[in-house]
């Protein structure tokens, strides 16, 4: 079996074994709460030794009673009983076994010596181990969430690999995550095994990771450079200063290495780092919704200066550039603004409405010459939360996402200032497909400038491979 | 009159005279509208010659036909009759001038002419001029705004600078506004002037400033010094780069000087930059609600490791520390955490539930002991969007809120992670008033950052000038 149908087992599992149900709530008796009420569509075969059903499930009395051909077992016994555990389910032909118990190489001592036999139980059985200290599995597409926290799930084109269970929740927008692997003090399975079954899966388009250390660095660049030339992987990386480093020891029992090797490292193999949440959110859904463009010249629309000063600012900060635009571009614009105001990148649309009354008009208008100006590689749109009273709104989703069907192969993104983003404007930007609408400019800017360093290394990567 | 009373003209008017009126929509007739729709609490006289009535007030033929006594005069017309109608304004008596049009200095020849006539009039007639390319004001207090575009106004303790209009909607957060003055092309009133209204006003706790380019430096410097002894001044600074700085020529004929010089100055002054939109939201609602921190030592209470990791690098890249937790406060933490789980900083109250099931119980036991320690200066909590099925939430907004009662001389701040800022957890933080829930923990580390510097920065002020 190589390393893809083994994941399979854990993420893509017709049926499932839960060692450690209580009968009561409690961590696995939650679990199953949880797969029964998400719908999950293959089998479940609870363990309880005192028990006939639990959540009118039928429980198995043990694991040697459990019937043959289970894919995945998930133990949820407290630490000192799990090697035990193991030893039974491999015993039974299960080849994959999630470990959720805590207080392992997590705390060290006790802990550190109960995971290594652990380890040895499993490859001596020829099973593989996630974990130990982790939520486990998530998988939207087979309503399937091995946590015993409950989180709705969505089926979206996002595969995370976390050593934390945060990421199950999704990320803080759009709970952006369609499947999960969270790795915990990952003894067996890890990141590089993890990319290579996202790489393989047609479901997922972006790879999310949050990642405290890797142990074996050289297998982890040389996966993590292929997969990144077919699917984009973004990266927060945990323990990134020297007290953040020694913490990642006690949480789950990985020494962090220094956040510099790693950043050249990502940067090597094409994976794309992000500073904190809020930019894995916007990359997220940058990859997942974007074109790579081909450049970095970036056009922008606004409709106040103040704000074209503060976008020119932040793509500039970025090593992004404003685009010249061709004189065909300003000729068409110059119809829709003011004479006494000159045409330029920022076009300042603010003053259109003394020349041309309709707002939809305003927005097409100078975005579509933007889009199809040939020095123009990503166009970003400003508008305010709320229209000026007795003015049209200026652009709407659907106006953008028409010009998104029209100029496929450029981005088209947008900044909603002033805004609340409980707004509604605000809202219908922020939740349309296909676009993306960032609560401030820095943050357009920063995932602009992401997709054109990620589209020019791989450039670079293929043309040093032909 | 002195520079607090000249202002206060503009911000407190008890009279305007709306020069430029048209019968229909249009800019003019806008803010005639907002102002009745707002319930601005003075009087207004619009004046157009061609109209008896605008929606129903009644209006003045001409500017000589206003009463004497006014206190301000919005001047709405095209840039080519302003200095007639300022002239006229000031031949009725009236001292402070908001001047509405684009086109002038913003953007240069023609322009930047007529502007130097209008200061040149306004000099001779001994009145005050706010713009050109303003919005004017806005004074929640007074229900008053005199920009053409409708804004929420929200009685809050903040007082805006600004050379955009684009503050009157308030931050993107809870619309954190409530006074604003957009000193446009800022011909005359300028950023010191402004301050010292705001230094003066007891309205006003926390001054936000967006600022483009200071004419003179040494003025703003003397006085920014002498303001942010008594209150915090945050400042965003547009046209940092070189080419969003040749972009300001063109917004508000301003030379934006070089990013470093202000970053520099900015220190030596007590101001505290913002870098985005993000931070300024943070920032201004940081600074009105928390008390200042005695110093850098930061304890922090999470329910996973995983977030109790970025917690750490989050800080520690801010120059905070982890504080070195007291013996008699480990004690007490022991007692609500598993025996295996060791108690330091940050604490994890995960596993807590094994030992204590109240959820409340364990939020307040552990946050009090942290608040309770003398080597503790700020406590950040962490918890998530939603608990755990069959758990009790751990911490709620009155629980935190107690405890800021119990504790004012310490920090109390949160970050609700794996949480859609939407959701109703999340949301009860956010708006919580006298603590700050961060929607992301980089966030929440910028802020403490920014709070201990400027404690520091105060302490040395007041032991030099002692």
């Amino acid at each position: 079996m190589d390393i893809v149908d083994q994941i399979r087992l854990f993420i893509e599992p017709r049926s499932i074994a839960l060692i450690g149900v209580t009968r009561r709530t409690g961590d696995g008796h939650n679990v199953l709460e949880n797969l029964l009420s998400d719908g999950y569509n293959g089998k479940v075969y609870p363990v309880n030794p005192g028990a006939d059903t639990i959540l009118g499930v039928k429980v198995c009395r043990s694991i040697s009673d459990l019937p043959p051909g289970i894919d995945l077992a998930l133990i949820s016994t407290p630490r000192d009983q799990v090697p035990q555990h193991a030893r039974e389910c491999i015993a039974r032909g299960i080849k994959a076994l999630i470990i959720v118990a805590q207080g392992m190489a997590d705390v060290g001592g006790e802990g550190a010596a109960l995971q290594q036999e652990l380890v040895r139980v499993a490859r001596e059985g020829g099973a593989r181990v996630l974990g130990p200290n982790t939520f486990g599995v998530a998988n939207a597409f087979l309503n399937l969430n091995t946590a015993f926290v409950r989180f709705d799930l969505y089926r979206q084109s996002i595969g995370a690999i976390s050593q934390t269970g945060m990421f199950f929740g999704g990320t803080h927008r759009r709970r952006l995550i369609g499947k999960a692997i969270d790795l915990g003090n990952a003894c067996d399975i890890d990141f590089a095994d993890a990319l290579q079954y996202y790489a393989a899966d047609p479901q997922v388009k972006v790879i999310a990771v949050y990642m405290e250390d890797v142990k074996d660095g050289r297998k982890f660049m040389k996966v993590a450079r292929e997969v990144a030339l077919q699917k984009p992987i973004i990266a927060i990386k945990g323990g990134r200063t020297p007290v953040g480093g020694r913490l990642t020891q006690s949480h789950t029992g990985s020494v962090a290495g220094r956040a510099e090797i790693y950043d050249a490292a990502f940067k090597q193999c094409g994976v794309i780092r992000a500073a904190d949440m809020d930019e894995l959110d916007d990359l997220i859904l940058s990859f997942w919704y974007l074109p790579l463009p081909r450049g970095r010249r970036v056009a922008v629309q606004t409709n106040t200066m103040g704000a074209g000063v503060m976008a020119t600012d932040a793509l500039s900060s970025q090593g992004l550039d404003m685009a010249e635009l061709a004189p065909a571009t300003k000729e068409r614009i110059a119809r829709i603004v003011p004479r006494w105001l000159p045409v330029r990148n920022p076009v300042d649309i603010g003053p259109s409405k003394f020349v041309e009354p309709d707002g939809r008009k305003i927005f097409t208008e100078s975005v579509e010459a933007l889009l199809n100006d040939p020095g123009v590689d990503s166009v970003l749109f400003i508008l305010p939360s709320r229209p000026p009273p007795g003015s049209d709104p200026i652009g709407s989703p659907d106006l953008a996402q028409d010009l998104v069907r029209r100029y496929p192969s450029k981005p088209l993104v947008c900044w909603v200032h002033s805004a609340d983003v409980g707004e509604v404007a605000a809202r219908e930007f922020m939740e349309a497909e296909n676009m993306v609408a960032y609560p401030t400019v820095d943050r357009a800017a920063r995932a602009l400038a992401r997709l054109a360093n990620y589209a020019a290394w791989k450039q670079e990567m293929q043309a040093g491979g032909a």
